[in-house]
């Protein structure tokens, strides 16, 4: 601690308390009570132990701050501007339309790396944030403030278990366990000897103290670092604290104080609070910065026309080649490195490859910590398993996060292992992501080249890859820009436009065979980039066959390809006919089941003939 | 352990392993391995300790088995035939088309409960059975066999945990600790005390022993249900055990044997191997059925017209309600029952009452397996939190699990809250799951009709509710079947069709008084039946407005109601205008961000003046 005495850090936490029940009762909503438990916490960590440039929050070297318990928002909100980044009078703008002072945290405030507020998701962040520090060589901490009610979330104890397997000493948890949670007391109340077991167990160090103790807290604080595991401080609190009538009382979770109430509280506050103003915020030691520079140009490809290769595999070729190059590129994956083929990253640069072990949360958690530090992750594993981390898709969505995922064995097409492993709702998850992009390679050229876009798209992309080989059929110069589509077959007189991508185009080409050698013309379209559509091309495309269009997909019938060409199209007057999986899945050869549900050549030739 | 002796056992041990590598060798495909270290263990539950009736495996008293590390499924296949249900030489159709023996087991067959194969959530499902057994009062137990790599995933701590709090001493967690995972060696390998530790820390009973062991096996399970606490044991186990050339080797992860291998397999394995036939497997004890009966009918609902009452809370009395003749009826929520109302029905029926605390995907395993026991359960939490626990709903999904699902605070009219607690892709993420019904009621009459329906509907039904009040509209009596939708306003010579649900029904009928005013007549449909469609009467509709669709919806643009419409109507000539929300949801008041994002009443009559 340096140049700040206890007596101030105590002031400075009431002052916060204070600006956090202004803020809230001003905005008529919020969790004032779950502010003013961390405030002594927040109040030493941002005042008496971190180093950062409070004028830049994003220079590369300061500390990181993650407030998992996104729902404290205002005190993080009156801890920067104590700092001196805004001026206190904004956060009575709290919650409002238009201000950035949101509910919960966003990255559209410059002093948030990720949106909080479902809870249990930033530890696996910080883990991230940890791994990145020390791939850059940087020697900032990365301290998470979690509530005691979100530790139940199971993601919490994977961030945990790979912290203590990955000895992260940069990474610093404090648990504010102030007893009460949303609509009860949390299952172990102020029994904090079971999460400091807990913790313990996962590989921690643990330090269990007083939360209102300055004293203490700075004391455990100073020793971040100390030996080669992460730290974990369990901060026995009491909601509300520092107010006598709503000190550890039940029924003021999320709940403004009106004006008399708030009064009465900032005048019980009020004789020992303090401004930060003076207050000298130590700064970050200079070190080189990272190197998180856009490459000029990528490797070539370099397939033969007649290959025969699974997309998967051209996923794991593309990243291995553009990491050449592109130092930001760093990989992760869930214990499926030999089927994604991440492992081919893996083996030329270990040291930017992650094993995040069979736990998908928080390996999506652990790149976008990646992610906002400059890198440009790529997660990996089977599509089907990327559901289970849909909560921290979706939040690195709000986040905006540079997150890149790859999800390989879609569809039926996977055959025998049935149908737990079979991605066949995640285009739906997908597409219905804000900001997202989603695309669906056929061949290996165009599943390199969509890599290569990924990697130079900000924002959420995922690669649909598909488990069985199919032949090249695009030349290596070919480009694939996101939002576009390849015409494969067109010819006047069409009488249906085809939509396909994956193993599905494969159909749709031999379909067009047999369809030709009975006279019937049909337009063939890859559908590759399935967000963003390519509307004009398969528009334009639709109205040469009267409109009618068939789409085909190794998806179930909703939310996929089908879906996104009507829901674009259909106001354009384009009918679309879906081909599509409409029933459970099972076990058995990809050829019998696309033939079974209906997504086979021959399903698309009965079809098309039958619509006139 | 009765009538029978350890050395039967074993060699019924290296019968299933005999039976496991034939059925893989045979299929070409499958993990042999990942069911030899399983092989004592299971050998030890099936024929030395469970007590269940082998020629029926749903009879209500027996012990139940859940085979957690679900890729193990022939050893599973092999235990049921050497236990009488089934000749061994079915285990040759493994994984063929059209055998219920996948891959991976489902609930095709009668001896499967849930789906497993995603791994991590065999033991919340055992947690839900575990609960099920006690509310009604049978002794059977639930064993759950887990793998050592499926320890990484979150979901198995929130069980671990929940089991703890709750001393769940008819749970018994068995843990195949192989020392390899599909890629590599598990993050602690063989060092089983880093298990043993933390389900110590978690309120478990620990037994670690050697899992092939058979003397050591049953003797720890022998100590089933011996205190308060749940049992774990930790079992030092080899992939591939039995066999020189495979045990504790990398490299034959999900690798089936060829011809030759498996001969040389066998050969070490036949000299000791027996057959189970003969052995007498311990009946259950004879207690009285559980009631699951079906109810008559429910109590009649009362509002008021012009009564204003938020749909999520129509949820909670509907809850209360129909709970009063439907003794099936359980309920579970994740810390949010105060918002989600869920807490008028556990207020009533606390006993029927699972508080999961903040751990969703777990809350929805628990979910499943009361309804694996007869159930019908009801889990509730905000609607962008089941996001959370997506896998569990997919994979409940394809066990066709009578699980139904109310998710709150949809969309940005939760107002200040912020982005984080909107359900916008929630939709999308329930469309998409198979069998799936999806409901969207926008007044409490409708909310409680639906909530009816979803008792008495088989398979996942999920309810999105909404945060503000909303006035009612229908009257007491009015039916709700699934797949309907209502017109609520129709005219000769009406423009476009609008087609809303939820809080969208409001904009649309005030967008409707509107256009009337300025002599454009719109037809309104309550789209309350999101999945299945009420097709036909929105065609229908729409044909008389010259095709013209235009749907509103709180919810991202992509996979949601407008999705719907398209997709299923396109083909038909409808046109689809969708009014989503398309870009970033923020903080602010319901009105404005209705407004903001194009959803609210001026956006409707806005586009139908375009229109023409």
């Amino acid at each position: 601690m340096i140049d700040t005495d206890i007596d101030l850090l105590k002031g400075i936490a009431n002052q916060l308390r204070i600006l956090s029940i202004n803020a809230t009762t001003a905005a008529g909503s919020g969790h004032p009570t779950s502010c003013m438990s961390a405030a002594d916490v927040m109040a030493a960590l941002f005042f008496g132990h971190m180093r950062y440039d409070a004028k830049n929050p994003h220079y590369y070297n300061n500390d990181r701050f993650i407030l998992s318990k996104g729902h404290a928002a205002p005190i993080l909100y009156a801890a920067w501007a104590e700092a001196g980044l805004f001026p206190t009078d904004e956060l009575l703008k709290l919650r409002k339309f238009g201000c950035d002072l949101e509910g919960h945290p966003t990255p559209r405030l410059p002093f948030v790396d990720v949106a909080t507020g479902s809870l249990g998701q930033g530890l696996g962040v910080g883990v991230g944030m940890a791994l990145a520090a020390r791939l850059d060589k940087l020697d900032y901490n990365t301290y998470v403030l979690l509530g005691d009610g979100e530790i139940a979330e199971g993601s919490v104890w994977e961030a945990a278990s790979l912290a203590g397997v990955y000895k992260l000493n940069n990474l610093i948890a404090i648990v504010d366990a102030n007893r009460l949670g949303q609509s009860q007391a949390t299952a172990f109340g102020h029994d904090i000897g079971v999460y400091a077991k807990r913790f313990d167990a996962f590989g921690w160090r643990v330090e269990s103290i007083d939360g209102h103790d300055i004293e203490e807290i700075i004391e455990v604080l100073s020793g971040t670092g100390l030996d080669d595991k992460p730290l974990v401080i369990i901060a026995k609190t009491y909601k509300g604290a520092g107010v006598s009538f709503l000190q550890d009382r039940d029924g003021w979770h999320g709940k403004p104080l009106n004006k008399e109430e708030a009064a009465k509280a900032i005048a019980e506050l009020q004789p020992s609070a303090r401004p930060a103003a003076g207050v000298a915020i130590p700064a970050p030691n200079k070190l080189p910065a990272p190197n998180n520079a856009v490459p000029a140009g990528y490797p070539p490809v370099s397939y033969k026309p007649g290959d025969s290769v699974a997309t998967r595999e051209a996923f794991g070729n593309a990243l291995a080649r553009i990491g050449e190059t592109d130092v930001r590129v760093v990989a992760m994956d869930g214990d499926t490195k030999n089927s994604t083929y991440s492992e081919k990253f893996m083996k030329k640069f270990p040291e930017r490859f992650t094993e995040c072990f069979i736990a998908e949360q928080n390996m999506v958690s652990v790149a976008v910590g990646f992610a906002a530090r400059g890198k440009v992750p790529f997660a990996s594993t089977f599509a089907c398993f990327f559901t289970r981390a849909y909560d921290q898709i979706r939040v690195a969505g709000i986040s905006q996060a540079n997150l890149k995922l790859a999800g390989s064995h879609v569809g039926v097409s996977i055959g025998e292992d049935g149908p737990t492993q079979m991605g066949l709702e995640d285009l739906a998850m997908m597409r219905a992501v804000v900001g997202s992009t989603v695309l669906y390679p056929s061949d290996a050229v165009s599943a390199e080249k969509l890599v290569e876009q990924m990697a130079l798209t900000k924002g959420i992309c995922y690669l649909r890859t598909s488990r069985p080989k199919t032949p090249v059929i695009y030349k290596n110069d070919e480009a694939f820009p996101i939002g576009g589509a390849k015409i494969l077959r067109q010819n006047a007189g069409d009488k249906a436009t085809v939509v396909a991508a994956g193993v599905t185009l494969f159909e749709a080409l031999k379909a067009a065979d047999t369809l030709k050698s009975e006279g019937i013309g049909v337009t063939v379209i890859d559908a590759y980039s399935i967000k963003p559509l390519a509307k004009d091309v398969i528009r334009t495309a639709a109205q040469k066959t009267n409109n009618i269009v068939v789409t085909v997909e190794d998806h179930y019938t909703e939310g996929g390809l089908g879906d996104a060409v009507a829901g674009e199209l259909s106001s354009a007057g384009v009918k679309v006919h879906k081909l599509a999986v409409t029933s459970l899945a099972r076990s058995g050869k990809a050829e019998e089941l696309l033939a079974y549900f209906g997504i086979d050549a021959a399903a698309i030739v009965k079809i098309v003939k039958s619509l006139g």
